[in-house]
């Protein structure tokens, strides 16, 4: 009976090879990290699911702070006067945007649009607050859920609502929005791997894919087990452009009116979806361990045996003051338990059974590579640390080398729409600037540009589509 | 110059005694808590403001986690054949919900209304999650806003969208959920006094107060400065309503089909109104130690003679590890600095100046008192803590003797009107059980029913608007 179970468990995850699709929902449900909802296109993110959010908040919200960054909190309804100050941003987002049209009984005069992004606000709030240099820079950001009418969904990759934080600047100069912007998406591409474990590409957005009303939108791409990429987090510099619209002067330090500069950055939800599709694998999700919301699970074996369950809390006393731990001492078989944490990508399991204790030991097993440690119980708090590290470590380097072998080179059109066809992954080739060769090459091949990436070398001087000059290397790809 | 600045800045608050209901809106936009957003009826919540609330969700999660509750996330919008499953929860909430009926470019077929409550989505999340008795109980909570559409706001204690927390668990049996309701209500009543230094009347609210669609209601009321009321947190038990409504069965240990009981909690910015109406006075802000989020400021005087600054910074450094410090080293006078300070209610500031150094000291000043302490530089640490905890206790008291020195008795409707009318504060009298007393209490007074004390014995025999037979004590007063 349990052994029948426990197949059933493994089995609810369709192989990644088979179906990579179906194994991401498969996961996505099976670790009960989400359920669907009864509203359109929004899900309902359940204990486990949540619980990492939180971790990544925790996180990254003290590496925002130790920027000097402070948290605040803005309206979700934005009035439709406000949002059409800036004609570009309108544009980009009218389309996918919920408007609240009744108020109580009565139909509102002016309709409100729940908040696909708050730059509108923030600008206004900007406009108000900034009147002198002294008041520069202003650095908030706020932790929210934002709307976005999509057509298709899939859970925390395309969702109608999702959550995230949205960081919005206003600064003095041109040079300190840039630096700004460039300050974020570090933090960002640093966060993913100390803590996601999440090898990424830096750099810059094409015109056609920045941001509506942007100068400049940086990216952080991570690619996925099929290849895929996935846009994990965009940092904007808007130069004065938002506040010409919203009128954001201040006096400078020469006592002349000027226009002050801003920046956005957002990370969302989404980057859940990059922890499970670039560490998952056919047993269900791999948590990263600095982000895991349980990091250690406790199993005593044989737990009705006088001694286990004391020991097995001794275990998690001892631990708990550096790690996040439990004890499953619940009814299920050890077996079924083991699956399940496998399922939820809990990163290390803790054994202890009478046999265990006779020896002063227990057993560590590490999720990714079911590795399996002997470690005196004097010894553990220690090891376990240093398994984290290494489990880490070992985790970024597998998801890097991934990475690396799967991008490819291409210097003629045949041989990129070939790789883009055949190999699953990114292709890097020259482009000459011009949108139509952007667009030209979504429709022979749906990839996008997905970055021109820092710090690299062009490999040619003729764009990979039309031929003429071109000195941007762009890294293209098949994107979520 | 600097002198008519520091003038400027106190004479902005209107003292409290002039027009209470000014000074609060004084207090609220001089401490830069809130902005007055473009948004109807919304506020904006500035980094002082947040920052409170950051700090209140940071210790009431972690005693709701300490409960065995966990954080998820359920979505923005809900699909109004949903809310309608339950009457009472529709009838109590329709007239103030905001309506959300275009998506893109299209008219929705089916209208969505933003949040004002979530019991709907919990009931529906519980209906296809509980299928056994090993499934329960759920104990959720989500921190989150919600949108009510309210006619006349004030910041923080009424605004047509605010944060909060909403906890909604299911049980077994009648017995557990009765028990989970009581136990949140003294999560929060614990949570006020330890933290916010907030006395509190617990009890019960009578039907007509109760919450739409709750079997009961239990509130713990706060008394402001002016005598009024302010609801601070409610707890409610559904008993098994909404499981009715929302079909949420589950098979029992006898593999019986039974119906599940139900409970909801909730506590929100407006708890940030009590701190500003229980604690402040006619110079700004006094903010509860506890919860302050910069619990200690250094100011650094003379900061221009050498090694003023050193020693502010190593103080912070020192304190840093304890307490929230910051040092204020901008180039403001010490007066603007100490009185900006105190209009943001930061509890203890910390000079230091060449003579203190000179000295080895370092002079404390406590925000409630102005009760001045001349403390050894390496009994600082130390000391600071039992400031902290001396000022958060002769806060709590005084509070608590404000609370318990307005509270009246009234055995006849002559002396209830009388004393509603010139003393503030509540009045406890019996009450027969009918809601038409009420009514006309309210109408005759403006003050309505509190609660239902908990464990107080009745004062007398006869309700004391009609006269007829009375079991019930209740505490009356007028309300924010």
């Amino acid at each position: 009976m349990a052994k029948a179970n426990e197949k059933k468990l493994v089995e609810a995850i369709t192989p990644m090879d088979q179906d990579f699709a179906q194994w991401y929902t498969d996961v996505v449900k099976q670790a009960r990290l989400i359920d669907y909802s009864p509203v359109r296109g929004c899900m309902s993110l359940l204990p486990n699911g949540y619980a990492i959010w939180e971790q990544i908040q925790h996180a990254l919200d003290k590496m925002f702070k130790a920027t000097g960054v402070q948290n605040v909190y803005m309206p979700l309804m934005i009035p439709e006067s406000l949002l059409q100050k800036e004609k570009e941003l309108v544009e980009g987002f009218a389309p996918e945007v919920a408007w609240v049209t009744v108020g109580g009984s009565e139909e509102l005069t002016e309709r409100l649009c729940v908040r696909p992004t708050s730059e509108t606000l923030f600008s206004d709030l900007f406009s108000k607050t900034v009147q002198s240099y002294r008041d520069l820079p202003k650095l908030y950001n706020q932790w929210c859920s934002v709307v976005r009418w999509e057509k298709t969904t899939r859970p925390f990759l395309r969702t109608a609502e999702f959550l995230w934080q949205e960081g919005h600047t206003v600064h003095a100069t041109a040079e300190e929005s840039e630096e700004r912007t460039i300050q974020m998406l570090n933090v960002y591409a640093d966060f993913c791997e100390k803590y996601l474990a999440i090898p990424l590409i830096k750099g810059r957005k094409t015109d056609k894919e920045k941001f509506a009303g942007a100068e400049a939108t940086y990216t952080i791409e991570a690619m996925m087990h099929d290849g895929k990429a996935l846009q994990s987090g965009t940092s904007h510099n808007f130069g004065d452009k938002f506040a010409r619209a919203y009128d954001i002067q201040f006096t400078d330090s020469n006592n002349q009116l000027a226009y002050a500069f801003q920046t956005s950055w957002g990370l969302s939800t989404r980057i859940i979806g990059a922890i499970i599709m670039v560490h998952g694998d056919d047993d269900g999700l791999v948590l990263p361990p600095r982000i895991a919301p349980v990091q250690v699970m406790i199993v005593p074996v044989a737990q009705h045996k006088p001694g286990v369950l004391e020991k097995a809390a001794e275990i998690e006393a001892c631990l708990s003051g550096r790690y996040r731990v439990q004890v499953d001492a619940s009814d299920k078989s050890p077996g079924w338990k083991f699956s399940e944490q496998e399922i939820q990508g809990i990163p290390l399991r803790v054994e202890i059974g009478p046999k265990d204790i006779e020896k002063g030991q227990a057993v560590v097993v590490r999720r990714d590579t079911r590795e399996k440690y002997f470690v005196p119980l004097d010894e553990l708090e220690k090891k376990i640390g240093e398994i984290i590290d290494a489990m880490h470590q070992d985790m970024f380097d597998r998801a890097k080398a991934h990475l690396d072998s799967h991008i490819y080179e291409a210097a003629d059109y045949e041989t990129f729409k070939d790789t883009i066809k055949n190999k699953p992954g990114f292709v890097k080739a020259m482009w000459c600037g011009d949108v139509a060769c952007e667009l030209k090459i979504k429709e022979d091949t749906t990839a996008t540009s997905r970055c021109m990436p820092f710090g690299e070398a062009p490999i040619g001087d003729k764009c990979v589509c039309c031929g003429r000059p071109a000195t941007r290397l762009v890294v293209w790809g098949k994107a979520y």
